[in-house]
């Protein structure tokens, strides 16, 4: 048995992966589902990437987990290499599905092509609270890919508002990911075209785990909402020990 | 109920993708299958770019049709791109599936390997009308990998000369594919070689839509001939809505 | 029914192929799995990349074996590709499998990321025998991926120390493979991360052969042992006609 804790992307909160929890959990695991600081319901959209790591070693703290199969998705990845820098001793393996690999000093905008920075600044300026939101073409022809119309609309209007300091704040990492000595993992959903695959996730962005293990697996994006059974099946591979 | 035009690629005639049709019909759409001039059986091979656009033009305009989902298949996207800039108010989405995608300016040998377009010029000078075929090596290797030999040899021998021009005429277009306004899709056959990976359908074609909806399957370029039924479903996924 | 012979990689022998041609014989082919010299149980490591050549023509002039498919894995495409220099005369089609392809002149080491270069030379001068052995950590990540850590530690056992000399020496060619008029194929393990993707098999070496058919299938670099069926149904629709 392995402790998961699954930290989901921009927008989403930690209960939008309880159908990618469920079969994990089904399989003789323990999964947790934290929604990082800047994506609570009802909470502060004025948080910055720091705080949003912080909250994530909060949890583990608090829950005092150790041995931890430690997973982000897209944006969640940004968090989880800051959370491997801070409490490396909580954790088994790092697990990126689809996510953002920073190295010391990198913001999640230097790994996105120039049109996506150009909007998220229109949107978070024209916002009252510097908060980003995918316009819906975005993301339904290019985030959730996979699904009919009427999922793409329903899962949309799940996610909330996302606080963009997060965005552009630099992680600070004592180390890069390549360096630490931690187990990695990089899951990859091959209809993914969030980024551009001639900007892509993997292998741009997988290769600077270093050694890490590569899982492929089907869908978009949002693989959560679209084929969560696939998806725990492909984590479980990369979580294994 | 959708409005599904298909439109062949070059050598191949409309009613070839009849088994592709099939499928969709049966999932309740109607489906359209005109072949393109210059690749009518018993027409006229002095043909261009120009008046294989307004063939299918023409086709729309016959039978009247609205709200259509035109599909393109590899030349045939060249094709359905020019439609789109002429009669944009009959169309719901473009999908391009492991086809051209032109600016304005350009022509299929463009974006093709130079030992293509060499293939290409040999074969139309040593034509009588400026047509060109393909030698079947090429065809068996690079085209329809997925086949037995006899499979391969049996569709070789439903294609028809086509007539070069199409390939070497520029297309005219008063705005490039970004930027209209349409939904557009790229249907990507993951085996497909005849363009080498080197040089590839997707991103490096596909990227020139703009916002765009990708989904893969399996098969060659030749998958109309190999797996209808997955080529079908992947159009309905990239048809829908 | 036709004749295959299997060439196995670096640190493999013949016979651990078997559960991949089990399902080639049981569709009526008759299949060898040489083991190369510098790989035989017992055998003397002191052996080049001639003799490893060599080894091969002698299996097929031994047992006089014509209209051959022959397939190399990995390091078994420097192999095959010298084999086929030698006596083209004996052969049907190549087939390579996640394999090197080299022109004339170059050595493996020529086609893999320094890095690698760096540790066999470090692991090489460690042994007695200049022979270089993978860590395990670098064969359960990035070699076989696809497997549990039971199954990646079983087959680890199953590996023998590597004449490194076979990697260094260049390969003497009378010409290049695409030069060859035999057929050839590549069949792609998609998962395969033994090289990076930023440094692939495909195409950056596959297209090294000309005009080839592909042929992709699930699976790491050592699908011979996590998906023998699989890779054994990919390698008798690459060695078909």
């Amino acid at each position: 048995m392995a402790v998961y804790v699954l930290v989901h992307g921009a927008w989403h909160t930690g209960d939008l992966l309880e159908p990618v929890a469920a079969p994990i959990r089904a399989a003789g695991h323990e999964v947790h589902l934290p929604t990082i600081a800047g994506n609570l319901p009802g909470g502060s959209k004025d948080v910055g990437l720091d705080a949003a790591i912080g909250s994530i070693v909060d949890y583990l703290d608090e829950h005092d987990l150790r041995d931890v199969v430690l997973l982000g998705h897209s944006y969640g990845g940004m968090v989880i290499t800051g959370v491997a820098d801070r409490v490396p001793e909580r954790l088994r393996r790092l697990v990126y599905w689809n996510a953002f690999v920073p190295n010391d000093g990198e913001c999640l905008n230097d790994m996105v092509p120039p049109h996506y920075v150009a909007l998220f600044d229109g949107v978070s300026q024209a916002s009252a609270d510097n908060t980003v939101m995918l316009p819906f073409p975005i993301w339904r022809e290019a985030f959730i890919n996979d699904a009919d119309l009427a999922r793409a609309e329903e899962t949309f209007a799940m996610l909330n508002p996302h606080p963009y300091a997060t965005f552009t704040d630099a992680i600070s990492l004592s180390k890069n990911p390549a360096e630490m000595e931690i187990g990695k993992s990089y899951v990859l959903c091959v209809e993914d075209t969030a980024l551009p695959h001639s900007m892509p996730w993997h292998p741009r962005l997988s290769e600077k785990l270093g050694l890490f293990r590569l899982v492929t697996t089907g869908g978009s994006h949002e693989a959560c909402f679209t084929d969560p059974e696939g998806l725990a099946d492909a984590i479980l591979r990369a979580g294994r020990d």
